[in-house]
Order: structure tokens, then sequence, then C-alpha cells
């Protein structure tokens, strides 16, 4: 078998004023991670410096700028880090969010993208973004999804998320991806079609194939789709939204190739997905799918971007500003970030994921 | 100290069909809850003979009948058992929906409600009924709690319903109320207003203080009232019920005395509850509610129902046809639905609680 060195990934702090660099450094401390990517930081490395000299509960680490034609490999004494063509380098202040702060985040994710897009690196593993700091900073963008669109020249609509929470042992894990997200319930609920389950659906089952890889050959991803109304509509006589729009969502996916079972009701299906009787879910709306996610095991939740033209994971948590500085952030969504990201390269991904999606709608 | 005989506490079945008849006979076997009861079964003996004799997995007890006038306290080694005065006796087939099964369920609960409105006992605990037996047997009600209230010439308005997840070990829990329960989603939002939320909320602290009864004494029970939209709206970006509906009533709330908090995002909020920071939760809908409870561990949840004018708690949990007679049936949420009958009872709940309602209406 000839070598083939790993992926090269590219880890972002986020805003540097919350928890994103301390989460970065503790997920450069797994050594497991190093033997799957070639990782680097693209920060400033003087921020990294002083993050390491001031904020407690770090591990002791070495800082090294390489360029971003280095092909060496990484290891856990020395964090490499790739500077951005033109970081900002204005007053971040620890645990507040400033216009600096939203300023350095950008430069990096931008000079991290352009990176990949010109085929130096695999994949983007983001840190958390602040969004009034992003704002502040002239990006009017709600995060780094939109962002990372827009200087692809896609529109916000053409991007979509997966909420991935893997097994806390062994492979697998949950998947999960919102047919409706950031509105009003109550214009969610008109928003709700049977296109958009199918979409949801077959972008879910295409993205969990490579996650699953380790799983038993040849089965395909167990998706759950799940009903609006209190147990599941109870035959009509809770609502028909299951009738007239979830469950022929579910015969369209069937019928297209996904292993999809639906409309399930809500509250029962996360408890039956959280002991593993789903690899993913369809939700209808935000609170569906995180009040369940959340409560299963937010730390190690990893946010997936699907429909860039490479591989983004990022953590699922915020910049946790009240924690900063206290050695209490937990590396752990980093870690799954990094660790889907190697496995998402090592598949193909995304280019696997739109030829099965372009099958899918070819399909009559 | 003078002796006091600890409360006569009613237990039914619920369908014979379903595993009703080994969660009573399990949590019988429970030492403890005889200390602070005396039980009763209100069932046809020959049929709990026929459930201990041919369903494997349960402890050896024998069987006594008695008349509701005995005071004899209960033990483990004997169910004592009071039977409905005409207990019907077609043929319930286990594990399956009859009209036998539902007469039986329904007559049980009926005789005991009949002697506790007599003075007889003191609460009543149920087990789990088939909506689909108890409409063949002619009573067409959706549940246990609609039956009851119109046994005792109430509506079913009259009567609400808690959630209650008692703590893994020790005192305290997480109560839930719902706002809106059984419609389509659609509906339920149009349905929730802020007095909704302020009757769900009062009663909701009301039925707490007497369950958290050996807490530190003096603290309040904490009630989070949940918001609807994403992230709480996002500052009326993602919806304003939270600023038109649901902060006046947490204001108003917050007026007639009750420590409550909100609107919070219902995803992270459940996720603090779950770890201790609230006794009590306002749900706005169904499965906001019970996404979570279910997740937090719904084998021991325990139905409370308010507006009756006797104690009534229930196990949470249906007939479970499908594991019927396998040895598989957990009695956690029966076990818990006696001790919190048990300790309502003690507190003088309904009756307190019906003060403190009137009280905080008559707050100006």
């Amino acid at each position: 078998m000839p070598h083939v060195d790993p992926p090269i990934v590219l880890l972002t702090c986020g805003d540097p004023a919350g928890i994103g660099p301390e989460v970065v450094v503790k997920a450069w401390g797994v050594a497991s991670l190093h033997a799957r990517a070639r990782l680097r930081v693209v920060a400033d490395a003087a921020m990294l410096a002083r993050v390491l000299a001031e904020r407690t509960g770090l591990p002791r680490l070495g800082i090294r700028r390489i360029d971003a034609s280095d092909g060496r490999v990484s290891a856990v004494e020395e964090v490499l880090v790739i500077e951005p063509p033109a970081a900002a380098r204005g007053d971040v202040v620890t645990g507040r969010a400033t216009a600096a702060g939203g300023g350095l985040a950008a430069a990096a994710v931008l000079a991290a993208a352009t990176l990949v897009r010109a085929g130096r690196a695999q994949a983007i593993v983001t840190g958390p973004l602040h969004k009034e700091a992003l704002r502040a900073a002239g990006y009017d963008v709600p995060g780094h999804t939109e962002l990372l669109a827009r200087d692809c020249g896609l529109s916000d609509d053409d991007v979509s998320m997966m909420l991935w929470l893997p097994a806390e042992s062994g492979a697998g894990g949950l998947g999960v991806v919102h047919v409706t997200l950031h509105e009003p319930l109550a214009r969610a609920l008109t928003r709700i079609t049977t296109a958009g389950i199918v979409q949801a659906g077959v972008r879910l089952s295409g993205l969990l194939e490579p996650l699953l890889a380790a799983a038993p050959s040849g089965r395909r991803p167990r998706i759950a789709v799940a009903a609006l109304n209190p147990h599941g509509g109870e035959s009509g006589l809770f609502g028909d939204e299951e009738q007239r729009i979830v469950a022929p969502a579910v015969r369209q996916l069937q019928d297209a190739g996904v292993d999809a079972s639906g409309p399930l009701p809500a509250d029962t299906l996360f408890l039956r997905a959280g002991r593993g009787a789903f690899d993913g879910v369809v939700a209808l709306y935000h609170d569906q799918g995180h009040i369940p996610v959340k409560l299963l095991g937010m730390h190690r939740a990893v946010n997936i971007t699907l429909g860039l033209p490479f591989v983004r994971t990022s953590v699922a948590h915020g910049t946790a500003f009240d924690i900063v500085g206290t050695a209490a952030a937990d590396p752990a969504s980093m870690v799954a970030a990094i660790a889907a990201a190697t496995r998402l390269v090592a598949a193909g991904w995304p280019l696997r994921a739109a030829a099965a999606s372009a099958a899918a709608r070819a399909t009559p």
C-alpha cells in the first residue's frame, strides 16, 4: 500500500476573546489527531502566544510559524501556525466582544478558505465566533457558515448545517438536520414542506455515509423523520401535517433509496435515537432538534456545513466569555470536529455527497 | 408525638392486558413504601392471581381480599385487594386491547374514586390505560384524567397535569406543566396566552412546594418559563411572542410571589434544569416539555393531576403490550408515583394548593 500523507486540516480559533484558542490548543495536545491529519492553526501567532502564556489550564506547547506550502507533519509538542496575510491587530479584550476580536476571527477563517480553495489544505475546522464582534468588525453575517458561503459566491440558502453527535465510544453517532431553523416558530410551521424534508433527508443520508464508514459494511444510514404534532398527530386528531406533508416526504425518500422511517412522534423518536435505533434525524424546527441534541451530549456536538465546495466542521458551542481563562473550557467538541473533518476528507466528501444528491434528484 | 396511621393509598392496575398489574405487584415488593402508606390494590382478585401465576419476573406474593373499611397496615408479603363492586369479567387477552380490559380498568379507577371521595382512602395511584380498550368498553374519554374529572362533575378544562421527574437520588426533582397539550401545534401556538402561562406557573409552584418539602427550608420552587422561538426569539429577530406574551407572564408570576425566570431559550433551559438549576418548567407546547422529560429519565416520570378534589398520581408510561409478561416492565414510575402521592397527602395537598392559588388570584 503506498504511503499517503494525511490530509492538511486548518484550525481557526474563532473570536480570540473567547474560549476558541483554548479549545484549539487543548485539542492540539491530543496525539491521535496528528496521526490522522497534518494540523495547522490559521491565526495571529502573537495572539496565540499570549493565550498560551496568560491563560491557565493549557498544555505547554511551542509555536512555530510555517508557510502554507510547508508539508511537514504536525505533532503534539509544537503548534504549527499559518498567519493570515493581513491579520488585524487591534486591542482584543479577553471575555469581551470587540471589533478587533471579530476582525481577527474573520481574517483567519477567510485566509483558511482561500488556502483550501487553492488546494493547500483539505478541510477547515472553526472555533466559536461572537456575532456582535463580527458585526462590529464590519461583517454583517449571522456566522461562519454565511461568511464562507458568500466568500465562495454562494447564497445563504445554498448551505445548511448538520449537528453531529459522535457516539461516546466506538464508531457511529447521531446526525440531525433541520428543515427550518432561525425564524419564528409560527413562520417556520408554514415553511415545512415535503420538498424541504426530502432535501434535508437526502443531504443527511449523504453526509452520514462517510461518517459511519466504520459501521458494519453495507448498512445505509437509518434516517428518522420527526412528526410535527403531539403523538405524531394521533391519526389526524392532533393535526394533519403528518399525513399531508411528512408521510409523502418519507415515501419519496424511500423511493430515492434512503433508509427513512416516519413520521415518528418527536419525544419517543429522540429517546430511541439516543439509544442507537437511528443514525440520523430530520427535525422540522429549531428546538425540536436542539433540545434533544443538547441533552444527549452538547459538549461533544459538532456542526458540519453542507453545500460548501470543501469540508468544513465547527464546534457547536459559543465563545463562553464567562469561563475564558478558567481552565474550564472542554475541548471535546473541537476534538470531535477535527475527527469528523478528517473522516469526511478520507471518504472523498463533499464530491461523493454531491454525486449521491444528483442521483437522488435523477430518481423519477 | 401521637401515633398517626399512614394514609391509605389505592393502587389501580390500569388495563390488565398491559404491564400495569406487573408494575403494581413489583412496586408492592418495595418495603419502604409500606412504611409511608397503607397500600391497597383496587382490582379483580382473580385477575391479579392469574397475573401472579402466569407472568414471569414477579415477586411471590400472597393475595388477601379485604373490605374497604379494613384499616390494617400493608406489608410486602401479601397484596391487599379491594374488589370493585361490579367488576366486569369478560375475556381479557394479554397484550391486546379489549373491551373487557378497558372495562376492568375503568371499574377499578371509578371504585377507587368513590372510596377516596367517601373518605375511605386519601389518594389514588393509577396504572396505564389503553385508550382504545377504554373506548371499546364504552368510555369515550382520552384517559384516566378526564374519566376522573367527569366522575367528579368537573369539565376537562378544570383539570391539568404535571409531569414530575423525581431526582435519581435524594429529595427534589423536576416538574413540568404545559400551557397547551393535546392539539395540533399550529393551533396550540394561537392558544398560548399570558393568562395561560400565569395559571400554569401558579399551579406548578403550588404543586412543587409539598414535593420539595425535604429541600432546604424556606426555598420557594424555582420556576423557569420556556421561550417559544429559536434562541428565545433572539431579541425579536426570530419572533415577538417572548416580548408580547411570555415576558409579561413572568412578571405577573413574580408579582404573585412565584420565583419565576424567563422567557429562556428552551434548548439550554432543559440542559440547566436537568442539572438542578430549576425545580419546575412551564412548557408552552407538548413536545417542548415531553422531548426533554423523556430524555432526562422517562422510566421514573410520574403524572400528577391538578384540579381534582383529591390526590391522584399516575405512571407516565403506557401499557407496553409488547413486553407484557417478559419480566422487562420497570416499576420505577409506579414506585415514584406512590412516593409522590404519599408526600402530597402528608403536605395536606390539594387543599393547600387551592389556598395558594386563591391567594395568587387575590394579588392585585
